[in-house]
């Protein structure tokens, strides 16, 4: 019985909540608690939210494997006498209601007095001193401290082209992230088209509303041409997140691995498997990072050709497999590395999600010496602190060396026994925000030396 | 003495906060205060903001004339034995510091349970319920509450083309409008082209990120082709606010003079002085309220033959003000209206800003019935409401009917003896949403009854 519990717990897959009337008499509590008991679904909270003449309405929090196991509960719950189901609440639906972000005013309009600073006729004053001077919007508005964040929806999570707004639950979360991380306003951009001339056009005539850009979820090989294309053309910074903050938590994990595993990264052959946006990001930031042994696969041509431009040397997936000391999986192809291409000794990171290309267990039974899938190289760890740097150092592009000097900072965040640290873990934010502004200084000190 | 100093605070113009170091001893704050005084400046608040050894950081809100009388206040207290400036803070400059607005989660991030919710994996649930059903976005994203703030900054308050990223401090005094009046996230958006195809695209191009679209600050003509070409082209509510928002608070004060004076706007001439955004959304709107009787003057060719093709009869400005009994003027030329060419009995509402056409006082001494300008004719009091409430009912547009709506709502609220609202009651813009609700919902019965 004990066991058999634990195994259901392990499955529970879905949350939800039920808000339930109860008699307000001793023993109905226990009755509706019993009965969830006996129907093998955990409870975690268990609210009051109002009351009546003769009965308490309460809210059940419920962890269960589907929708069956839902349904079989609620039947079971239906029967007992002096109670009865209200509401069925499904808490990943209720927390998107609305929308998770907000336009909000940094300031208090509770007076004319006020009214007539932040708006006529005291704003003119600062539109003339912006008129004469426009660095002056870096201090007398918000666009030095704003992100815009580009999609297009063709290539969100791992959920493929689904268009720019159903991909917007992804961009407000991201948006809600630069908030509570950095402090940074973030707003989502949806552009309704998969012609990259068309992003690129829209992106250049809006972009002075913005201290940056960041392109998301935008599917290659379209991605490559949009941020070249913009990074030329605009002195802002500008990044691709599936491509370089992808990158940079993949090599900090890199770092770790090889300070726990004694590997040395510059004299090991990485393999990419899939050179998507996330593997030619990879790609470009080990080459950054001085390895040169890098080979890699994937079945479209066009990729291949981009990762060669970038120095890497293409084979197939078993070529991979066979020669690489680490492998790194970025397909979207749930189960693509079979156990029996696993070597001993290799360290796979099987990056796909939400199902990695091979089980990291299943890896490490087959004798690899270290693997892990995607849940946790997460690209948030990168991008609100490599944002934040490079704003705060107003520069005007993101340099390769602010790539490195981010992976660098989380990687020296990560704790013992960790791959990398928690996103949670404010600090780590700070710390990549700071390693990049200096990385910036630096670059810029060296630039002016060179010049003159 | 005291009839003098009278004089004196009504000239007062700029407000600083002077912030001084006095020593922490009986009688140096009457010294301060004193030396202010004779200086014949108002003293505001004064509040303590640090405290020393032997001394108080004290900062004292002073308004004055202008920075002459500013240099002479801190000349005299700098001679006192025992007081020093600190500094000297200009507070609309200081409102304005880092900018008013600001992208803020409406989540709480404070678990790894809650970011599975909000970020990956939770989050992918979301994206394809609105993969499936488009109109889903209004549920679980905040698209629906969202109105873009669109600008290039070529008609900014009254100066001119300055430029979209100039124009910035009005487009977040704007915003902050919408989120403390009626809760509305609005985003600024600054073209930086004077193209109007260019405008055309990228706002066609970002359309779907809103759920409605604010033109503002754009000058005539181009904002015609502008707002008309999205309008034919998107299903969603967009208004050039210059145009329509300003036409609907001219209209309510019209309302309002008509009832105080007993006038029949129906059957009085209405003469407009200047053709440009302001003036054809009014003749506009005037039209749309059944009133036949409009004639009009500009020096642009342009401007007449478009008020021309929304049945305005030109003329010069003589002719308008011989003949009109209502003068609206929206020129932006200063004391254009001489008061010779006041006739008695006429109403005149002289609204360009900051200085207008002629000042109400000396239009009243000249014999008219009754004489306004631009500071109370606000726009603020209509678009909050109008976009809120077409937002609330899912209207695809604003009709005439919504606009007149609005009108007639923000005429309601006027208190006796005044012209309109203030813009902080609050209770104005939930008129006016009801209103403009009500009216589309009309609209879209009309609409269908003449379908079948």
């Amino acid at each position: 019985m004990n066991k058999s519990s634990i195994i259901v717990s392990q499955s529970q897959k879905i949350i939800r909540i039920l808000r339930l009337k109860v008699t307000d008499k001793p023993g109905f509590l226990a009755k509706v608690t019993s009965v969830i008991g006996e129907a093998q679904v955990n409870i975690g909270e268990i609210t009051i939210i109002g009351q009546g003449p003769d009965f308490i309405l309460r809210e059940f929090s419920l962890q269960l494997i589907d929708i069956d196991h839902l349904n079989a509960v609620i039947y079971a719950i239906e029967k007992i006498d002096g109670i009865s189901v209200e509401s069925i609440i499904d808490p990943v639906e209720q927390i998107h209601e609305g929308g998770k972000i907000a336009m909000k005013s940094r300031v208090k309009v509770d007076s004319l007095t006020e009214m007539r600073k932040i708006y006529t006729p005291g704003v003119a004053q600062i539109c003339k001193l912006i008129e004469r001077d426009i660095t002056l919007s870096r201090k007398y508005t918000g666009i030095g401290n704003t992100v815009a964040i580009v999609t297009n929806g063709s290539a969100v999570l791992g959920l493929g082209n689904i268009g720019a707004v159903a991909g917007m639950p992804v961009m407000e979360g991201k948006s809600v992230l630069f908030d509570c991380l950095v402090g940074i306003s973030a707003i989502p951009i949806l552009i309704d088209s998969q012609d990259p001339q068309v992003i690129i056009n829209t992106v250049k005539a809006i972009s002075c509303t913005f201290g940056a850009i960041q392109l998301e979820d935008i599917k290659a090989p379209e991605c490559f041409e949009i941020e070249q294309t913009l990074i030329n053309e605009l002195a802002m910074p500008i990044m691709h997140d599936d491509q370089h903050a992808t990158a940079v938590v993949a090599l900090s994990a890199l770092k770790t691995i090889a300070l726990n595993t004694g590997i040395d990264l510059n004299t090991c052959k990485i393999g990419i498997i899939g050179l998507g946006a996330a593997g030619i990001g990879i790609t470009r930031l080990l080459k950054a990072a001085l390895i040169k042994d890098i080979i890699g696969c994937d079945l479209r041509s066009d990729a291949i050709i981009k990762f060669e431009e970038f120095g890497g040397k293409s084979g197939d997936l078993n070529m991979v497999m066979n020669q690489a000391d680490i492998v790194i999986a970025t397909t979207g192809v749930p189960q693509l590395i079979k156990p029996n291409m696993v070597r001993p000794g290799q360290i796979i990171l099987a990056l796909s999600n939400p199902v990695p290309e091979i089980d990291p267990e299943l890896a490490m039974q087959q004798g690899a010496k270290f693997a892990a899938d995607g849940r946790t190289i997460n690209n948030a760890l990168a991008y609100p602190g490599i944002f934040h740097g490079a704003l705060r150092s107003k520069a005007t592009c993101i340099t390769d060396n602010m790539k490195l000097a981010a992976a660098e900072a989380i990687s020296l965040h990560t704790k013992t026994n960790n791959l990398v640290p928690s996103i949670l873990d404010y600090k780590v934010h700070q710390s990549v925000a700071d390693a990049v502004s200096l990385a910036w200084f630096q670059d810029l000190h060296n630039f002016n030396n060179l010049k003159s």
